[in-house]
């Protein structure tokens, strides 16, 4: 009934998973107590196939005439994704868009909290971005030791985001989210996870040529 | 040889042609006039018969002992996606993630150029982001037709996004490119496509309890 952590879950798959959460935790809020596959399937727009599939990987199985119980599925889901406890995370670029993530309140619910952020820029040292304080690079070993962070979050420009990375492995960061476009180079041993605008602009570029058709 | 418009191609094997394109280019640029399979493979570090299925969605073949035509197989990636001409875009919502957003420089070589920008916010109008004016709510309409636009990018706070989705529909606008937490509820005939930023927390998440066990 476990998940294996040893496998590569699929990663489509995975990426569906806040999406069944952000469901149940509404049901949970209503004062549901059980669900079934093709309730999900119809509230979400997912064949019920892919769905059980999913849901199979966190190690949960539905019973018979039940489904799930909508508890004990948020409990599975949460503690597959580690979102069961708050992981810690520093992040490096306080210009827009580490400034929009900074401010994005949707990240406690699921698990991450920003406890520190950096910048090279001299004039924005000591400014407070969404309550967090903008500290200089060089203070990124010592903070990230202090707090224990083992995510650092990566908001700069391309052309730097190579060298921000290994500040980061070296101060002991275990993850790497990039959002700037750069591809990164990192021992195998760490996690990068990279959101690419320009991936999702291709699916929607594509999409939007076939209705033209 | 060619791609047939009416399928629905892998979400995943879309995503990837960006990375691809990113390798082409930069081959061109060397002055390469071919590439193997296992020269990409090595290079991006998938699977040859991953990357086979992915470019076969273009429609091109790859030659046996030649490989592909860096040339030919950037032309079909770009008519694939619609990235061979320019596609214009509005955007709603000029706070920080729709500053950076408006700072993008890599839109332009994928296909997207983003005409206006609008905010409720009325000590925001008139003012310039990264070279564009922010305009207000009600000049949508009108902007959207005399542009021709046909991509509204949608940067607002969840509790806004879909009202502010129905306005861009309304307007004329074809596919919508969400980058708020909300869901959006838009007529089949139109394109949505989210970014989520939790969605790729979640693959994140799930790797570093991965590499903890």
């Amino acid at each position: 009934m476990h998940a294996d952590s040893s496998r590569n879950y699929p990663v489509p798959s995975v990426r569906r998973l806040p999406l069944y959460l952000r469901l149940l935790r509404e049901l949970r809020s209503q004062g549901r107590e059980t669900i079934s596959c093709t309730h999900i399937a119809e509230s979400l727009g997912l064949g019920i196939v892919q769905i059980r599939k999913d849901l199979a990987m966190t190690g949960i199985v539905g019973r018979p005439k039940v489904g799930y119980f909508v508890h004990d599925l948020i409990n599975a889901i949460e503690s597959f994704l580690g979102w069961t406890k708050t992981t810690d995370a520093v992040l490096v670029g306080a210009g827009s868009l580490g400034s929009a993530i900074l401010g994005y309140d949707e990240f406690r619910s699921h698990g991450l909290r920003i406890v520190a952020a950096f910048d090279a820029a001299p004039e924005k040292i000591g400014r407070h971005v969404r309550g967090v304080k903008i500290l200089a690079m060089g203070e990124l070993p010592e903070r990230v030791a202090q707090t224990g962070a083992r995510i650092g979050i990566v908001t700069v420009p391309a052309m730097a985001a190579q060298e921000v990375a290994e500040s980061l492995i070296l101060a002991g960061i275990r993850a790497v989210w990039n959002f700037s476009p750069a591809t990164l180079e990192v021992p195998a041993r760490l996690v990068v996870e990279n959101v690419r605008f320009v991936d999702s602009l291709a699916v929607l570029s594509q999409r939007l040529c076939q209705i033209d058709d």
